[in-house]
């Protein structure tokens, strides 16, 4: 059902074999919508901050666009991972809404859920 | 993972018989966003225009509601599909956004999808 377009899971580890993130890659919606990519992500939290979602999410937008994906879309960033957004914006993101009160955060209850989305028509370092 | 909210899949029919159409209920989401639904459907395009789909919708809203989910929401309606778009507005929902170019429409190319949201924290037939 979704016409040629693959799925993948990444892990990125150290040369020591230590696992430090991973990302899974499919469609996100079937049949004539399959042209769109989406991706989930998991960085251990012993190794945040050191780029390595930066350097998942660099990895997952340059194989979904040679895959031949003409976008990517993530339905559910939670809009108080700040960390998350900006980094997401930084690889060329927008948010195109924010689902209101999606999410029950267990410190901040219920806050938004972003959608967010890129083109991956243009160059993925723009 | 889905803290607790059903699935559910209803077909309506007539006294014969004969189905009309269907819908299936479940957590957009898991886990924490696990309390806004999705749905889907499908209508005999034999029957279409008869009232169906909005029937099924607002069954799907009140059993939602019933069912305690706290908003539903439809992530991917075709935007040339006016019949479907209009039908939804009139049952409370929203164009949350439009993901651009998501769907490869056999006759229109390239075309939107609509993110549809309507809450459910107030009155179904408002």
């Amino acid at each position: 059902m979704d016409a040629g377009f693959p799925r993948r899971t990444v892990v990125a580890a150290e040369v020591d074999g230590t696992v430090l993130g991973t990302a899974k890659m499919h469609p996100n919606h079937g049949g004539p919508a399959s042209h769109v990519a989406t991706a989930s992500f998991m960085v251990d939290p012993r190794y945040g901050g050191k780029g390595v979602g930066r350097a998942i999410g660099e990895h997952v937008l340059a194989w979904a666009r040679g895959a031949g994906y003409r976008a990517m879309q993530f339905n559910a960033v939670v809009e108080t991972n700040t960390g998350a957004v900006a980094l997401w914006r930084s690889l060329g993101f927008e948010v195109l809404a924010t689902v209101p009160e999606a999410f029950n955060h267990p410190i901040h209850g219920y806050v938004g859920l972003h959608i967010m989305h890129r083109s991956l028509l243009r160059q993925i370092d723009s």
